[in-house]
């Protein structure tokens, strides 16, 4: 059989090599490269094609497709939503992705993005805070101690200067997981038994709690002036975290408003509640942080472009490594007019 | 390091392995199966989820995703479409697919599918000729001999009964190899100089030809009564074959209405044309061909459906064969709270 060419072949990266190149690199520098990444997309953010992901809700849960393009370059995330998945041991959202080349449509690398959304989702969340969070934070709440919890709170420190962080979560063996995770590594690791607790003395506070409900994770009287919420989990409709009157007196920051409005916390407010896109702070087009007292929200879904700027980012971290495998996914015939060929001739090769 | 559970990994059918697998079952007999599948799944048509394709148009092509489920599978294909690839030695449709748990959201299948769109597409020519076309239909006209053309071929042959193919290509290597690779497979095979001589005596013509424009493969007085036309290149929009006056006095047959209009054949007609859905027909809920002097045109695209019911057929053939690999697809830590843990444990392992 005819060794398929060069471009027939796609490098895979398995959840194994993830692990390998994310410690080779180390967790938190790939958190700050993938900060730099998404930044430097964001500010070009006007280059994307951008629709809202294509969802198959069902009784339990949901998978979505995320496509974006910014015409060289092509990506989408495959990522599921099951929260009832974990009560049979599984993950509540696992997810794969793929870049393409938009000059030919072939891709150029499948991966694993169970984790890398994990790594992507702390690194939006840091930058985010990095431009909307008071200067001088250096304690973050951390409300739901998930599979997501080290992963921000980590994000935070190598990007925001965080020096402490306070756990909570309705059940106490998530806290117990989080903060063994996290001992030795540059943080002030605090427990708490209550939100209220948590939220002392915080300037960042981030909620990323995972059921798929109406929730009250915030409320209004919790939160003080001059404090950044960093609101992970609300990211499907009929799912927040944060009490209305919150979100009344906060500026509010999105992503992509078309969604957040369907899916982001903002559900709870009017279609036309005033909004600024987070693009627009860091290309220079629209202010972040106001004052010193205010209260700002980045109301975050996670959308594909972070997805596309952290699969571009792992393509080229994978040059010069061993942590892919090449899969024979595109068929190459040597006539492209002659695929049938190509199977008959591989018989009894 | 743990090895993932079984769930945490996805059977892979690479391009080689299709290669082997279609050849394990035999190639007719494979279309054979794939339109009894497609059918089955045609006359369910109303328990799909239905949307048209996700399309990321740009100069050069498109890429496309083409999402459904039926509330216990989840399917989506990848595909491009870049006519221009062939210069470069390069398939102008390449496409990969995913099958997965609804219940749960995790993968259970990911396969090329440039082979298997090849051949679900000429099953499901097949399945339409079946419904359509005259019963005592045995000669074809195939016009375009590309990498689509012997797949219709002994498809429409082994389904439908077809004993002659007559061969057209505005360029005659493309018709050798066609009529190479037909040899000596149970059809009389003509080459024809031209589309005139090709349509002669033709009870069913099949146009499949790969250019991005309005063309008019078929002109009016070409096509005689009694015939059924096979439409099987103009799948997107500004791609067409047909001469608009062939569409007015035809029955005409489409897979989905609101994706058909804007990518078929009958982007030329009015958008109130009347057409029939072929599932309608399979399900005894609308009349076929309604006599035998009657022009009847399948207008087909290639649908979400197709490619659904050809993964699921591929993943039960699979069942006891070494036909694919395993990947490790989906991170699979012991608590799937505990990604994080997961990462830092498999250092040194």
């Amino acid at each position: 059989m005819t060794l398929p060419s060069r471009q027939a072949l796609v490098p895979f990266v398995s959840v194994e090599n993830m692990m390998r190149l994310v410690l080779h690199v180390g967790i938190e520098q790939m958190m700050v490269e993938l900060t730099h990444a998404i930044e430097a997309d964001f500010r070009r953010w006007p280059a994307f094609d951008k629709t809202p992901r294509v969802a198959s809700h069902s009784d339990i849960g949901v998978i979505e497709l995320m496509p974006t393009s910014d015409g060289q370059h092509y990506g989408f995330k495959y990522v599921n939503g099951h929260p009832g998945n974990m009560r049979q041991g599984l993950q509540a959202v696992t997810a794969f992705g793929v870049l393409a080349d938009v000059a030919t449509g072939y891709p150029l690398l499948l991966s694993e993005m169970t984790i890398l959304t994990a790594l992507r989702t702390a690194a939006t969340s840091a930058m985010a805070a990095k431009w909307l969070a008071p200067r001088d934070a250096r304690v973050m709440a951390m409300i739901g101690n998930g599979a997501q919890a080290e992963f921000q709170a980590l994000a935070m420190k190598t990007v925001c200067g965080i020096e402490e962080v306070r756990l909570y979560d309705i059940d106490p063996a998530a806290t117990r997981k989080c903060a063994a995770n996290l001992a030795g590594r540059g943080l002030r690791v605090v427990s708490c038994d209550t939100a209220e607790q948590a939220v002392l003395g915080a300037q960042i506070i981030t909620t990323c709690t995972a059921d798929k409900q109406y929730a009250t994770i915030l409320t209004d009287n919790l939160v003080g002036g001059g404090v950044h919420i960093n609101a992970v989990g609300g990211d499907c409709p009929g799912k927040t975290e944060l009490h209305r009157d919150i979100l009344l007196r906060a500026g509010i920051f999105v992503e992509y408003p078309p969604q957040t409005r369907i899916e982001g916390e903002i559900q709870a407010l009017d279609p036309d509640h005033p909004v600024t896109e987070l693009w627009q702070v860091i290309a220079g087009e629209a202010p972040g942080r106001t004052d010193a007292g205010q209260v700002t929200l980045f109301d975050s879904f996670g959308f594909a472009i972070e997805d596309f700027s952290a699969l571009r980012h792992i393509l080229k971290r994978l040059e010069g490594t061993e942590f892919f495998l090449e899969l024979d996914m595109i068929a190459d015939p040597d006539d492209p007019r002659d695929l049938f060929g190509m199977i008959i001739r591989s018989e009894g090769q």
